[in-house]
């Protein structure tokens, strides 16, 4: 039996109630209102909304009236840790912590392809120079995650550093005001290759220890591989809303695993036991079996860890093939080009529930930038701090409090000191801009 | 006055009977047979032959009974040279260049990413292992350039060893025959800030030396910023017409520059002065633009250079709106996902000419793969051999004719021996299978 979007809808609402939610008491966002394809004055107009919400600028250049060069660029290494060091002519500092898994090989694209190109610029011009440096040694080609890790690295070492010149956390640099000052987190489980009865086993663990009110885990056997063990998501589909009750709001995770015909049939399962989203249900670069998808259920759909490009974030979200957006910090090159899909998807009264890969800080960014939206998503994802990291936050504990809420760090820029005895152990790769540099080319 | 459709055909067909092509005397492909949006049955029906052309094997595993199971994987690096030397258990061995430009910020990727995946299998089931080597290690969220130069290199590395085994050239690898033993190239200017008149001036210098019978130049400012100097795409085009005469094939790339409005103003100045194809008139992953300009132009589009997926070429493909692909041998992953891409097209008549990165002897890879697809365009690029590298080959100059036309070494694998000096000069590194190993995931 399908739910009619009545019961969909009382089903989510009753979750959200039953949860202490700071500032977002609202379900999860449809990709579609109706089933029948877009009329061309409708997805015309759905583009006009998109490109106007694109096109506000995000940083608050109005709160820095004098240039800030920036004078040096540092890559910092220490086993696993890359830390980025930006400071400006004038002696302010920015430092932020990238995403260590990622940078362990794309160091050379950091040192190498993009932070040469922002030596001696005005860092207040931070949005132009995000697309031109794209441009640079036509680093646009790569586009992807390669790219995208190293910049966002700069973007929030340069946020950082903003941040401390005007006593403000990075949210205020993004946004004229603090949307959510505090986030509900939900639990997920990340493995896949177990059953299904250990799946509950491990989420049950975790929940009696995490308090959260949301969950979510993995289906399918990853980018369209087999199962293992096979009819997996079938069975534990059911299996996970009868051991959580109804009060429970869950989803549930596919990367990619499904052709189309079978990611329907995943699908409506999901819709029959009422789960609030299903996250990227077939390989995700394929938009046209996505739309088939979307056409075909009722449920959520949210897709974009490692979407790359704002054209295509703006194809699905005008296209109504997805109801929430997921990009990730690091993977879409931060805040700003982070911001620019968000303010689409609210612009078509559509969610973000931002990405986050990484250990380290990561999920201090995430948080940032959901203080920052108009449109955040009930739950968010929550990923242990690496206690590898010598630091300390004098406005947020970092951990989810017994009813699954985390504080966001009110301090300035990143809102969290890293300890300068730690920092002094890294080994600094300091930038220099190389002798053929030529702007924008 | 725009040319009919008529038109354009006799002119594309004049040039090219004015050439000796040698198994190519076609014109160009358009992208679109009709203006009008295609039904939801044609579309489909496109749709189903993208696939079928896509699920042919492309490896002919048939030439080879016996396992080939891979021992060693080397990374050499020498300078600004990288390349890549495979051995199998049996002693047979391969080597490949790569594309030194890329691996010189990329090689952390083939060495922790990449390669360690491919120690121990049969290399027979290179098909198979292209696509699962993409999940292990979660490599797909880096789909792009990234991740495929070094991928490329690596099955070149494996395609020259399993050409060594049977003594065939690679052409005869991933086809059952050689359509193209020998290819027309065109001349290509890739400036872009000198004024109309400079072009001119540096075409006609470089067409007095290689005496091709066809011409590419740049156009707009790459990837949507400002032409300079200004307007000169507009006035360059039916300069270049005027100066070489009707009989020249003339085509020009924009590299993404423009919004929708302005490519279809230029293009339309290249249909008047009956240009043979337009190249990336808008930014590469714009599709939704992209389909408005096919729909409102007759001559042929071409694009994919940075391309990374499958799934967006049969997108642009099935939609009609493109002419001519132009998958890049390294970028796009190498041979056997370069030959999918030329398969979907030649499925659907349109073309395919691929993009070549790279110095080094990347010329050749692509020579190969022309010569083993049936659907080839006319002309292709043709960049001078970096001469650093000290080679011999016996079946062909690797030099363009007096005629334009440069045969395709047919020697067994690439059909090019790099001086064994040279290559004791590199530092090796070796790729040793990480402890955490896991099959595909």
């Amino acid at each position: 039996m399908r739910p009619t979007r009545r019961d969909l809808l009382k089903s989510s609402l009753a979750a959200a109630a039953a949860t202490a939610l700071p500032t977002s008491a609202q379900t999860f966002t449809r990709s579609h209102t109706t089933h029948r394809a877009l009329t061309p004055a409708e997805l015309h107009a759905n583009y006009v909304k998109c490109d106007a919400a694109a096109a506000r600028p995000v940083f608050r250049r109005d709160l820095f009236p004098n240039p800030v060069i920036i004078d040096t660029i540092e890559l910092l290494h220490y086993k696993k840790s890359w830390l980025c060091r930006v400071r400006s002519k004038d002696g302010a500092e920015g430092i932020s912590i990238s995403n260590a898994a990622q940078m362990a090989s794309l160091y050379p694209i950091f040192v190498d392809r993009i932070a040469p190109y922002w030596l001696g610029l005005d860092a207040r011009d931070l949005e132009k120079h995000l697309d031109l440096c794209m441009v640079y040694q036509s680093n646009y080609k790569a586009t992807g995650m390669a790219m995208f890790v190293p910049l966002a690295t700069l973007e929030f070492a340069i946020l950082d550093l903003f941040g401390k010149l005007v006593d403000k956390p990075i949210g205020l640099l993004i946004s004229d005001k603090i949307h959510n000052p505090s986030i509900a987190v939900y639990q997920a489980n990340g493995e896949r290759y177990i059953s299904p009865e250990e799946t509950i086993e491990h989420l049950q663990r975790d929940v009696a220890i995490s308090h959260a009110k949301a969950i979510k885990f993995k289906l399918g056997g990853r980018m369209s591989h087999v199962e293992t063990p096979p009819d997996r998501s079938a069975r534990l589909i059911p299996m996970v809303r009868k051991t959580f009750g109804d009060q429970m709001v869950i989803s549930a995770d596919s990367n990619g695993s499904y052709d189309v015909a079978e990611a329907i049939r995943i699908g409506k399962i999901m819709q029959e036991y009422k789960y609030a989203f299903y996250e990227e249900p077939v390989p995700f670069d394929d938009y046209d079996g996505l739309q088939q998808v979307a056409d075909a259920l009722d449920i959520p759909i949210a897709l974009g860890e490692q979407e790359p490009s704002t054209w295509n974030f703006r194809h699905v979200l005008a296209h109504n093939a997805v109801g929430i957006v997921q990009q990730d910090m690091f993977y879409f090159g931060g805040m700003v080009r982070c911001m620019k899909v968000a303010r689409m998807a609210a612009a078509l009264n559509k969610q973000c529930i931002p990405h986050i890969s990484s250990t380290g800080l990561g999920y201090v960014y995430m948080m940032h930038f959901v203080s920052a939206i108009t449109n955040s998503g009930p739950f968010h994802e929550f990923k242990e701090f690496n206690n590898d990291l010598p630091y300390k936050c004098d406005t947020s504990t970092l951990r989810a409090s017994s009813e699954g809420i985390i504080t966001v760090p009110t301090g300035p820029g990143v809102g969290v000191e890293i300890d300068p005895d730690y920092i002094k152990k890294h080994e600094v790769m300091k930038v220099i801009k190389p002798a053929n540099f030529k702007d924008a080319e």
